[in-house]
């Protein structure tokens, strides 16, 4: 069975972290994904010591970013928390168009050139950055980068010390899909695989996300497509849901952990 | 200036067919873009009469599918209706995922196949196709093709008779963009270029659409590119948007025709 981590996001309403790490252990799980704010709220200290307690890592760290407005003290800020709790790796969170701004080509360049001064600083801090995709009806306000084929141009142009994450939600719909994952996977730029579901209908852009196995996303499939490509990391599950979020937290991770044991078993 | 032209959807649910044709002529316009089911409301020979005694021609025809419902003889029956209105081109409507399907690709695969047959009956009836590919957020219920560039592959594969509509609202995110509106005008694929305006915050995914210059695409910079890559036609205006529906169709058509002026003027 492949290992099940989940992001603190999924059921964050109801669970303040120090509670997500304990339900998360409960569950025999040993990494959790994290998210500053989440960590600012129970004290840095606690929730570093919870951890330890437990004996869990972490996996993902939210987030350096929006880099449209964020400062790379900032940024900087971020890293180093994140190398405190040693994460595998932190998203970045690239933000949308700047008020009034309409082009997208220069903002696209201005938010790369960004990234490179950011992963300078990665790089001296001593932690990887993950560039997450995120799905084009976010592109003006959330996310520049929509494709895993521009994150994949962009790890290839930048070097060492960034690779991709993939989620489902955000790429499922993309005709590239199977031959971006590969070129990630070859180039060893796969650092995360996350999974939820696409409702039809989807009711709200960013909170209306499904249980694994309640939409339409071939999620078999696109963990055999990571899998073949090399990858050996962790399924990670994020649901960003009003739906779910109002469940109690113990529930909602059994619910999820029986779906991926259902559908992510490797034989 | 650059000719307007107006899809009836824009104004459909308070203008019928026969008032939609005297709001456009009324302002001096020469085109429309329609739909079977407006024309099935006010009757065929009405609306043709109509069309006929106030000078008009019909440049887009709504339309062909759901594919992946609706059989060949339905297809026809549209296209046959086409031809009657002497359209320019008639738009292909894919459909999603069928009930219960989750293998995209195959999908996809099964409405390429489908898009062959209807074209054979559309060169014998005499009407071109358009594609018309819609945003990635709708790829699961509305449309398997989510991308001008696998538009443009299929055009290629198809060979003649097919051709594309670029609407902003389903394209403007996609970073190949420049490039794939150049090579569907180098292969002189361009038949429409559909305008609106993205949102921020959208708040529902087919009925929020915006007038142009209300949200933040480049709507200049893409009307360059189709200019640059040699399109000649007509800028439509196709709001879907209950905002813009809940109004008088009179004074929504005045306000998108000075939108469009000023924004789409050749100097």
């Amino acid at each position: 069975m492949t290992d099940i981590v989940f992001n603190h996001a999924t059921v964050r309403e109801r669970a303040d972290m120090l509670t997500f790490l304990r339900l998360s252990a409960e569950r025999g799980l040993q990494t959790v994904s994290v998210w500053g704010d989440e960590i600012a709220k129970v004290g840095e200290n606690d929730a570093l010591s919870v951890l330890h307690d437990l004996g869990m890592t972490v996996s993902g760290y939210n987030r350096v970013g929006p880099l449209s407005a964020g400062s790379l003290d900032q940024a900087e800020a971020e890293l180093e928390r994140a190398a405190r709790f040693e994460a595998d790796h932190v998203f970045l969170f690239t933000g949308g168009l700047r008020d009034n701004e309409k082009d997208l080509g220069s903002a696209r360049r201005r938010i790369e050139d960004s990234i490179g001064k950011v992963l300078d600083s990665a790089r001296k801090i001593g932690v990887k950055l993950a560039i997450e995709p995120l799905h084009p009806m976010v592109t003006g306000d959330r996310s520049v980068i929509s494709s895993l084929s521009h994150a994949n141009s962009l790890c290839e142009a930048l070097g060492p010390g960034i690779g991709v994450v993939v989620d489902v939600y955000h790429c499922w719909w993309d005709e590239r899909l199977p031959a971006e994952i590969q070129r990630a996977g070859d180039a060893g730029w796969l650092l995360g695989f996350h999974v939820n579901d696409w409702l039809i209908p989807t009711r709200h852009l960013l909170t209306d996300r499904g249980m694994m196995g309640d939409g339409i996303i071939d999620l078999r499939g696109i963990y055999s497509m990571v899998r073949s490509a090399g990858y050996k990391g962790a399924v990670e599950v994020e649901i960003f849901s009003t739906d779910w979020w109002s469940r109690d937290p113990a529930e909602v991770m059994d619910i999820a952990i029986d779906r991926c044991r259902s559908l992510f078993s490797e034989e």
